[in-house]
């Protein structure tokens, strides 16, 4: 399924489906069928949210959700997202073809948008139904200059319309969410599944670091203000210290210097960071102790950075509850209940504080690889997933 | 006159003049005429060098030449290669003015093409006096596409025409060069001139890392096989390396993660080599042992390298007789003699081999900045250096 769900594609080689984009409406229309044949009453809501409900006999009972995203970045792999969303078509088009009934209303959603590639806004779509759709987005523009707002105005949408998308947290049973576990961990492990524990929180910086340019051939060694070789001790000393702690990962992604020539001392050199921990006072010391080390990198060799930081999240716990009921689904079925954070964001964020919430991981084929085309999930695992995630259902209260 | 000539350029702000680009063409018509109100006997070449000469008494005399070039870097600054052609029009004006005679001619050349920035292929005007144009460099192309063959082409300059340009070593008596030292050196040594000793070789090489992308929140630091960091550790042996030897330097002038984003692990990284010597067995000692270290940087860290060798000349030194002539100079002028070496290449190095090359390197004011608009030479500093120059042809035998 996650195949045919990639035939719809910006890219005419790879995989890509950006927020409102003729592929992304594809999907879309796709996923609502499949719900429907599923026996789900399905629906798109006015930001592109699929939305399939399986209801409880009881009226008044409360609704778990179990949502994950359908769009994807650049050049995606088929699972991201997407595996969440088909695993619980799945699991909720078995419940309604045996008959079976539970104790609360189930909402399957495919959210719209998670990763933030269009508008550089992350979880439009699951931050709509959680009420937490943050405004400021709709003054963002995409790569050619079109606004998010006149998007959504374009298709009908306004604000008010996005407001009251939002669930009353009192009407929620919790919120689960089935994703590729995106990494290596559980493919080292030897282990299908695994429990999120939490959600990464998060720092990002944008560094430049200033130097001054001159002759390659001319300057000798000690008279040099290189600012290439000032970044390059700051992406090591980075690794480092993020070397140093468990759960924590550093990482420079991006490092370049501008207009460099082969034959010209780096005057200037840009890097980004993105630091990341399940503990936010881990990354709070990591931050701390790496922009120590860039001030004394800088200052020892005569050059300069500035450095601006673009975002900072709070680490997400997944709720006891939620870990402990998948975490008695996946010892059922006779496997070892591995705990494991997410140190990806994830539609799971935008509910935390408001219900319950639990996250299963499943594991990552090729290495670990995601964001590529690379990404591999086996039928196996996928299917582990989906029983692990009816068990949890059949046993939540 | 260093600062009218660059109100030719094909920027609009700062100074750009390439090979016969119309800023080009209109340098050397003033040249030209500067040459002959200097009473030189002036004309352009068919490759645009503008020669000027001041005949000997003695017919059969052998000819001392003294060049640079006035074509430019983009951005340049107004005294790197013009220096020298303006320093030897003035001093062979006051030979002229004041009837000086010399026992050899003198041809005082302005060279159309020394920085390669057009067509990638750098020497070209003083190539083709030397007898030593590279033909290869006639199929490369400018940033239009046009080729080097093409445009000769229009100017109606065949190869037989560019041959005939060559001169007969047995009819030199040596080649001269003032040149803006273009680094710090002189400025560091409070001196206004020093004597060249030899022309640095180098070794240019390419390299591409090859490591593995995955997301920045979810791959552990020991899974991890990231390009950059590799590429960070690489730029640092390469600084420590040069650093450990003198008369060594190494420069990573180019440093990119391809794509980079800051939330992906760097699957590969690019970066170029300099490395240059004015002794070829310390450059290719130095070049073995960065060679070495990229293997083990990058075998330790589960990583590759593509290692493409881009470029390789040989030191070439600068004729005793040449060095000790203006060594004299100097001295006679109550300064210390102080001998430096040229990381940068020059025209000069085109007639090593053919005759006895000297230069003399003047000052580099602003902490020795090149190849910017912050190069600057002080009115004392330049009239120093024509004053040594004047010296040194008037003591020659």
């Amino acid at each position: 399924m996650a195949r045919e769900l990639a035939q719809w594609s910006e890219l005419p080689e790879g995989l890509m489906c950006t927020y409102f984009s003729p592929a992304h409406k594809a999907v879309a229309a796709q996923l609502r069928d499949w719900m429907r044949a599923a026996g789900l009453q399905a629906q798109i809501d006015p930001v592109g949210n699929v939305i399939g409900r399986y209801a409880s006999a009881a009226p008044a009972a409360k609704t778990l959700l179990i949502g994950s995203h359908y769009d994807t970045v650049a050049n995606a792999g088929q699972f991201d997202g997407r595996l969440g969303i088909l695993t619980a078509i799945v699991v909720v088009g078995h419940l309604q073809r045996t008959g079976r009934q539970l104790p609360f209303h189930v909402e399957v959603i495919g959210f719209s948008e998670e990763e933030g590639v269009r508008f550089s806004a992350p979880y439009l779509g699951s931050g709509a139904i959680a009420g937490r759709f943050d405004e400021s987005a709709l003054a963002r523009r995409d790569a050619d200059d079109v606004s998010l707002a006149t998007v959504l105005r374009k298709e009908g949408v306004g604000l008010d319309t996005i407001q009251a998308l939002a669930r009353r947290p009192d009407t929620l049973r919790g919120y689960l969410e089935v994703h590729i576990e995106q990494g290596p961990v559980l493919l080292q492990k030897n282990l299908p599944v695994g429990i999120v524990t939490s959600i990464s929180g998060s720092a990002r910086y944008r560094v430049t670091v200033q130097g001054v340019a001159g002759h390659a051939g001319t300057v000798p060694m000690p008279l040099r203000r290189d600012a290439a070789a000032a970044a390059a001790e700051i992406v090591l000393a980075v690794e480092r210290r993020c070397r140093a702690s468990e759960n924590l990962v550093g990482t420079v992604g991006q490092l370049s210097v501008p207009h460099g020539l082969i034959n010209v001392i780096p005057g200037s050199c840009e890097l980004s960071l993105d630091i990341r921990s399940v503990d936010d006072s881990t990354r709070n010391a990591a931050v701390h102790d790496i922009l120590a080390a860039i001030e004394e990198i800088t200052g020892r060799r005569r050059v300069t950075a500035a450095v601006r930081e673009v975002a900072r999240h709070r680490a997400v716990p997944c709720a006891p509850a939620m870990q402990s009921a998948i975490a008695q689904a996946i010892a059922r079925a006779g496997m070892e209940p591995f705990y494991l954070p997410s140190g990806a964001g994830h539609d799971a964020e935008m509910f935390a504080g408001l219900t319950d919430i639990g996250m299963l991981f499943v594991r990552c084929g090729n290495g670990g690889i995601s964001h590529s085309p690379l990404e591999t999930v086996t039928a196996d695992d996928a299917d582990t997933g989906a029983r692990v995630l009816l068990d949890v259902l059949g046993n939540l209260s």
